[in-house]
């Protein structure tokens, strides 16, 4: 199978059939970052540019290790010591970028929208890293291989939560699209305030009750509180927030046997989730931390092989 | 041939036969950028330092990629984090650099001269990437190179304006000294108060008005407007300047038909140039940048392979 | 031999025949470094992250050459765009580093014990490269491989004085575990302010008069004066400090003949050491950054393939 897409731009793009390659194809890569020589020679002489205007530690190594394990060359730029502190507008950036001959961009970006926009002017693959509060495919992705380890492939019948700051999160956005293409249902919990105001035009269903949303629940996302990004009366104080919502061991006991908790990180412990229950065994926050090393190593490899074994054909 | 300079300090070290052998060299590298696999050997454990004591975008991801596609090892020195935040002397930097067996250091500094001091004090060849107002060999050479791929190896009878801030402009004066070597024409073209002192003496025309500068040019360089280097007072505000030396379609109508248009980058677009300019057709802003990475591989690979020939030889 | 440690967060965990084995390593990677072709596949596959919370340029800059002359893929996470800016734990920093499955984490951090608070808590290999006023393991055993390869393998009857701010200082306390375990005499010199409170439990030499601790002595080592890190109060002006501590010629001329000087730069002349004597002939100061280079490589091997070796013995 040729693997249709230019670009990743979110999990919407993608079939039912193209989830179930991506999925087979980060299992096929997974054995490779076990092994004592983690390295194969699948992308050599392949360029990625990491493209990272928001800070971000666990994404961009992620992505570079992916790349670096498939033998491709990475290149970081970040905002500070790149042009766009000079006032260079996002295109000229991505021109410039793509003059460069890359087969790979990977953009992280504070503006919904921004790598759709860089895709529709570069040839080469774009891969949305997240763009502002619209989407983050790959953490959707990597978020499913990893429920998906522990469930088997089926999730029907599966209840997903995802608790927290909804409005606000990329990662609730595409989880919201890409879970239930594979049968589960989806429950957002947040403040009223933290939500976003078509919630329900996401066909999912929506609590302001944490206990509620927790009733039978299979697995439990919570989501960074991004303080970063939070207009100013929000939320009430921080205290108040995790007196209402945070995820803890008394209030996980409503949801399903053998509940997964899951948090795409950083942690604020003790805010979205008591710092026991992240350390717990049925935590999976690691898991997606393993996971997205070979989600992003298939999706980089999909991504930049697809034009080569589409001219062989 | 053996190449016959440790370091890259200015174009003006250059013979003639020098920049024809960068010319060669480039255009043989140029076609591994386009390849499948971008990668050649050539200078695999080498080792190349990019110290950009200054922010950059597209000059260091330029010798980035040229290096590691000639399968050197790169490493970036930024400003932030580097021991001159602690107050080190360049001196210093240079001599601890060096004592790590680097076979290039490539570095860019706000001092005009830096890269010179730097070159008398280590063994290993160093490139200069800009330094201060004073010199910026390989954008030079990536223009030139530009240009001949439109014009041939011939630039005898040729116009070129170099129009913008010419006084804070190292990429000006090493234009300045490399195209007339080829048998171009030079006129730089700017407001009074951002010309050089001795702007006459560069042994080009120069002119403060744009129509009479760019009467049958056939080719226009625009310069990036320093703002964060201008001392206040230079220029008047930027619709002002802008009104008066911004590139546009109408004015470029005075220049010779097939004129191009070019820009070293990052762009203000509307500033030095308008904006359906930069992607009109005859820009070759594109073309410098696809340029840059080719002929920082020669320079690279020119400097760094020397010593090894000499001793073989 | 098989090394016997996982991690190394000083050097008071090694034995003397350990030190001997890092020795012996680095005198054979040693050789690499001044090859054309600086690079062995020893590592080849192997991931080291160099995680630096402060600000760093040779030590992270060493450490990075060590691993990729070895062929190891290196990542580096400065806190700037790092998830400690949102605020992060350094234990979950840790833990989502080591789900990536590197093979070894260079951890440096302004707390002490922060090495030793990761290695307690990841799997893979993890080296201290500086924690707050506690260790710097990697610069001790430079140093000890720098004086060995002037003086040969035996340091008994050497007298080494260790000047400046011993109190802040992580390679002084390094040099007072490693230093005697050789057999050499350490004497430490500094104004009463800037001497730990239990200097003398450390089972050396104490002076606040910088002329008596000179008397006869082998080798000084001057320490950078950390201006950043000294509460207000612990030393008189720097004009002061420099006209009482600072090395010069004149207060050299008491020392042994053949007196070697070293730092570790980076250097503040004038204020730790007279500019003329950080550049004359008996010093070591950039025979100590080679030195790094080939301990790094050293350190770096025997932490990774420790496992390997063993599983197969």
């Amino acid at each position: 199978m040729n693997w249709p897409h230019k670009d990743l731009l979110d999990v919407s793009q993608l079939s039912r059939e193209d989830v179930e390659v991506v999925m087979r194809t980060a299992a096929s890569f997974r054995e490779i970052n076990a092994r004592p020589v983690k390295k194969v020679p699948t992308l050599k002489g392949k360029s990625v540019v990491l493209f990272f205007a928001e800070p971000s530690t666990r994404t961009k190594t992620s992505f570079d290790i992916a790349g670096k394990r498939l033998s491709a060359d990475t290149f970081s730029l970040a905002k500070t010591g790149s042009s766009l502190q000079k006032g260079e507008t996002l295109k000229d950036t991505a021109l410039t970028l793509e003059a460069m001959n890359p087969d790979a961009i990977v953009i992280r970006h504070a503006s919904s929208g921004a790598a759709d926009f860089v895709a529709r002017r570069v040839g080469c693959a774009v891969i949305n890293a997240g763009d502002g509060w619209h989407a983050h495919p790959t953490q959707a992705l990597l978020d499913l291989f990893t429920l998906r380890e522990v469930w088997g492939d089926e999730l029907v019948g599966k209840t997903v939560v995802i608790l927290g700051d909804i409005a606000h999160s990329r990662v609730a956005r595409s989880n919201c699209r890409l879970l239930p293409m594979l049968g589960a249902r989806v429950r957002l919990c947040a403040p009223r305030t933290l939500l976003p105001k078509a919630a329900t035009a996401l066909g999912v269903e929506v609590f302001n009750d944490i206990d509620a949303a927790l009733d039978g629940a299979d697995a439990v996302m919570c989501l960074r509180l991004q303080l970063e990004r939070q207009e100013a009366g929000l939320l009430p104080d921080l205290r108040e927030y995790a007196r209402r919502f945070c995820l803890t061991t008394k209030r996980l006991s409503r949801a399903a046997p053998g509940v997964k908790v899951m948090h795409p990180g950083p942690i604020n412990r003790g805010v979205e989730i008591a710092s026991d229950l992240a350390d717990a065994g049925n935590s999976l926050i690691l898991d997606q931390v393993s996971s997205g090393v070979a989600v992003r190593m298939a999706i980089l490899y999909l991504h930049i092989t697809r034009k080569e074994k589409g001219e062989t054909s």
